[in-house]
């Protein structure tokens, strides 16, 4: 408890989950805005420190906290490397000041300021004790004597006790003995830029492409998975992620569609985990060796791309933890194991883990170790499948027990479940997850779910990741919409979220046909070979490398921060980012309808850009490379879907140089 | 720690106030809701109790969670005394209910059910156990036994394990064994009624009224006083608020008006404690005696009017703490003790409390004990003076100690501050506050200001109490507007906020001049003896009179829920109280124009007064007793001020009896 004499609560600190239960989430290398409110009572002056450090550190760091206006305070500091960190408040009155101002006021009166003097001249020599520094002792011993000093002229003493030089001194060395702090400190998971902001590219290293595919259909390595990367790098992707890698198991295995009946050569569903060539730290016998994974994921880190595995906590009937583990299992009164349900549906090919079952500590630890497992082979980003079907409470310890030893790992959560869920498994500490971005569809909306997701509380702890198709879902749109569709859904999620992805090739391949009744890929490579002929002509993966070259030249892309701004057309949707420094502005305006050309007034909230209000600008667009000179709030606006579904401007503000030559940064 | 088996997170619990750091306010007698929100993995059933207590006792009282959608739960329970609560959320996997549910299902789809039904019969059996009650045993043993029995129907099996029945018993029963709870319970602090709802009259009791002031002025006693509480009670008023009553300080006593030279006659501020005849503890002698004082509490509250003290935590320098504990003020360099500053202002007659001074522990104790001696004597109700100028957790402390032993008293914050205080100082404990009410005018004003005090997280902490005026503040309005904004501001305090209060004789008798440039009354009593015409046949008191009267037979005016309807004249403001029965519904338009009059549409929003979009209604002009026969969501308005600037109607329901008798409730 704090003394009776604290004077000063702490409190609505910023940033905080859930009342401090949780980390908030921020990023390495970008100065970290804390805030609060210091409440005190009277109209005495407050000052306070924000206080940081690594958690497991015992000393704190420390900024001064700078007032913003009805009683709140903030500092901010930069986060110098990955992991959990701690920060809180300490405030106290400022005695010091309080007095300085008053005697400014009264001297300024007329009033007889002989005993304020004195006053302020024992609060002086009394800071000579904290002084940091011999020469703040000296100033501030040098100070007490002149205000305490009778004999010394009255008008040079209140200069002295009111002077910005004694107010610094006195400043950086305050009483700070009555000090309050918050009750606990707060927790940070500070993360590798990678979990906030990153291109996303998943595809299925047993696949074929390019000339490949002219080739009779065979089952692809790793060795040959490599051959691809370059690809995927020119595309400008940060990420790639591969489907279950480990070997297929052969129970119950499903057939081409999703069928009931596989074939001996049916290669099965990667996420049928485990068979008897091993299971979640093995690699799948037909795609190479432990040795080509790691020397992939090196090829792909010499690229610039990291490699994503996915973590999917289930198993096949021919899972050694079945024979090895039974106690990890639910069992049916015939003793049988009890695989995955949906009642009436029943999916006899995947066993559940029990997470309520006694032995829940050492199957917690085991599952734990496969993730360090690929940790150690150099896999630092995770896809993890359904973790909205696995205890909350296991993903909290398991991630925190993987950061703990490799905080620069990222978790994917593959959530497409209820609000609150998806929101605690981000809790649990998953660096970021899927959205319902693939069901969003007007302006409404748009605006309303990124709202929520951009701003605090939710921004604090959740970060999204956009994805316009999966292996999972062909949504209803880019399957009866065409080009324009899949060109629109592109720029929406690379433009509105930091991290997007796709599944390709069937995205830039335009690929469109479902299986009939399903939301799903006909012929998926869930469940089959494919061969991909990635050099076709209409293929986009022009467009999406000239789009991840945008997000990575504007740092306004690289945060997800947004502004909305009206239009007067219901189809025009029209969005701005801006980056921290404010230099950078990007502004988007998209056509929703991809059947007609729309055309409307954009009416620019101009403060949220950062343009003045009478200032010319210039919207460059960036896929078309071409300029317009706007001004003012309200500018005009036409699409064509058929030519562009948007525009994608960087606002480049007028500069008028001392020679009178006008350019635009 | 919770078990790793608890599979449940209870989470976005209300209410609560800072994440559980300060107790969440409620009044005795009412039902009390709370609700949280139960996240769990995948798609099992959820179950949970909500759990509660008077703090200091053992055993939890139990209500079962009822879903509210989107993974909220919540329910409700009666607190039965007034003090400290506390409550909690327990809450677990409802195995039984999953499985039934699945059960259900896969019969109506044909599937062979028998292994499942032994897996159900090994649950219910389970169960008996936990049964409460012989025959709740019975049942369960039943159940399991048909369920477990092959050679017993199927149907009658599937029926015995589907039925609501053996589904109540279940869940009357349920398995908590891997229960989650919140980390910490939720504290309440359980008020009486008056703390939320209650019209206040302040006066002066050294002051003539009526008859008597047709006399020579002199100072009125207690005795004297107890005359005039007919005339409060008649007015309605539920609480009767006296400056304070202790001996008035002679050194630096302000004269009339605020001058700074009294004369010998002088009566001085009763807010300038303490005197050699006494300090907080003591009763003015020209007041009475403390027997005088018990006398008038108690006349007072067989009139159903309790008397609020006023609680000014300063002294005059003739105070006797000033001798006995100069330990509890702060010196100056010369040893003087320092009196109240604002530079370059001097209050010389007020010395205030060093609440950071070494001896801060003996000063706290006693004013705390200020406190319970005038509990002691009777008084519930302390109006405390400038709370904002004395230390934070000082309130804390003081008012939980008081509670403790006087869990009814309730704590008026006559504080006007930074908005951040004034919400600190109801954490602090402060029943209800004074507000910025006073300076609120516009329609816009008033719906943002009220939209913020009437919802969370305002309202769980923050009760308001809306002045028109006190003896520090003769706001402008009132000094040029005349009757129709004496009465337009009575109406919209006493409608808007459940506790209003006013200063009389001034309102009801219209003062209206001020000290030339303060927004404060002339000759004000504060400073000198007055005597009020209180028959005066203009007094706003009959109109008073039947506006609290109106207050207490409608109990949607007993609380601070509030809804805002549209009007398109920006002098209309129309809003609308309903209680929670929602049988009665209060709806009140304003014209904000004193000067003119204003006629226009209000635009309902009838879900929000719980009328049916095509349900005739009639509003009841409860001022007037005028009745208008309204429909649907778009009525006509018009209030001339110089009649009356305000309508006050209760919305009466139509009802057509078995008999098609219309008759309206």
């Amino acid at each position: 408890m704090q003394s009776g004499r604290s004077r000063v609560i702490v409190e609505g600190a910023a940033p905080q989950v859930d009342g401090g239960r949780y980390p908030a989430k921020r990023v390495v290398g970008e100065p970290i805005d804390c805030a609060c409110d210091l409440v005190s009572d009277g109209h005495d002056a407050v000052a306070g420190r924000l206080l940081y450090r690594r958690a497991g550190t015992k000393e704190w760091a420390e900024a001064p906290l700078a007032p913003r206006g009805n009683d709140r305070f903030g500092a901010s500091f930069l986060a110098t490397s990955t992991g959990r960190w701690e920060f809180t408040f300490e405030a106290w009155i400022d005695h010091f000041t309080t007095w300085a101002r008053g005697l400014a006021k009264k001297a300024a009166a007329q009033q007889d300021v002989t005993l304020d003097l004195l006053t302020g001249a024992k609060m002086v020599a009394a800071a000579t004790a904290r002084a940091k520094s011999l020469v703040e002792n000296e100033a501030l011993s040098r100070a007490a004597a002149l205000l305490g000093d009778p004999a010394m002229d009255l008008h040079a003493r209140v200069a002295q006790a009111t002077s910005p030089e004694l107010a610094r001194v006195m400043a950086d060395n305050p009483d700070r003995s009555h000090a309050s702090r918050l009750d606990e400190p707060l927790a940070l998971t500070i993360d590798p830029k990678l979990a906030r902001f990153g291109a996303w590219y998943e595809f299925f290293p047993r696949s074929s492409v390019g000339r490949a595919s002219l080739e009779p259909l065979r089952h692809r390595t790793l060795r040959e998975a490599e051959e691809r990367l370059p690809y995927v790098a020119d595309m400008g992707f940060d990420v790639l992620y591969l489907p279950p890698i480990h070997p297929i198991g052969r129970a119950y295995r499903k057939g081409p569609n999703n069928t009931l009946t596989a074939g001996p050569d049916d290669v099965g569903s990667p996420w049928a985990i485990g068979a008897a060539e091993g299971g979640h730290k093995a690699v799948h016998p037909e795609l190479g060796t432990l040795d080509d994974l790691r020397r992939f994921v090196a090829r792909a880190r010499s690229l610039g791309i990291e490699v994503a595995l996915d973590v999917a906590f289930q198993v096949s009937p021919d899972h050694p933890y079945v024979k090895e583990h039974p106690e990890w299992f639910l069992k049916r009164p015939d003793g049988s194991i009890q695989y995955a349900e949906n009642p009436p549906k029943k999916y006899q090919d995947v066993y559940p883990f029990d997470f309520e079952c006694d032995a829940w500590e050492s199957l917690w630890t085991e599952l734990t170790s496969v993730v360090t497992f690929w940790a150690e082979q150099g896999v630092r980003v995770f896809r993890v499948d359904n973790p909205h079907t696995k205890s909350l409470r296991f993903w909290e310890r398991c991630i925190a027990e993987v950061k703990a030893q490799y905080p620069d790992t990222v978790f994917l959560a593959e959530a497409f479940t209820r609000p609150k869920l998806m929101y605690a498994l981000a809790k649990m500490g998953f660096s970021q997850s899927y959205t319902y971005f693939t069901w969003r569809h007007t302006k409404e909306e748009f605006t309303e779910y990124l709202r929520e997701l951009t701003r605090p509380p939710v921004s604090d702890f959740f970060r999204p990741n956009f994805w316009p198709n999966t292996p999972d879902i062909l949504p209803e749109h880019l399957q009866y919409g065409g080009r324009p569709v899949f060109v629109q859904r592109l720029i929406l999620a690379a433009m509105m979220s930091a991290s997007y992805g796709i599944y390709g090739p069937p995205f830039e391949l335009m690929e469109h046909v479902a299986r009939p009744g399903a939301e799903e890929y006909i012929d998926n490579e869930k469940f089959q070979l494919r061969s991909w002929d990635v050099e076709r002509p209409d293929s986009l993966a022009g467009l999406i490398g000239k789009v991840n070259r945008i997000r990575r030249e504007n740092p306004a892309l690289h945060d997800n921060r947004i502004s909305f701004h009206h239009t007067d057309n219901p189809h025009l949707l029209c969005f701005g980012k801006r980056d921290a420094s404010g230099e950078n502005v990007v502004l988007c305006v998209v056509n929703l309808d991809t059947n007609h050309t729309h055309a409307g007034w954009v009416e620019l909230d101009l403060p949220a850009l950062g343009v003045q209000p009478h200032e010319r600008y210039q919207v460059h667009d960036l896929l078309a490379d071409a300029r317009y000179q706007w001004s003012g709030t309200r500018n005009y606006v036409e699409l064509d879907p058929r030519v562009t579904p948007a525009h994608v401007f960087r606002i480049r503000k007028h500069v008028r140089t001392e020679h009178d030559f006008e350019y635009f940064l």
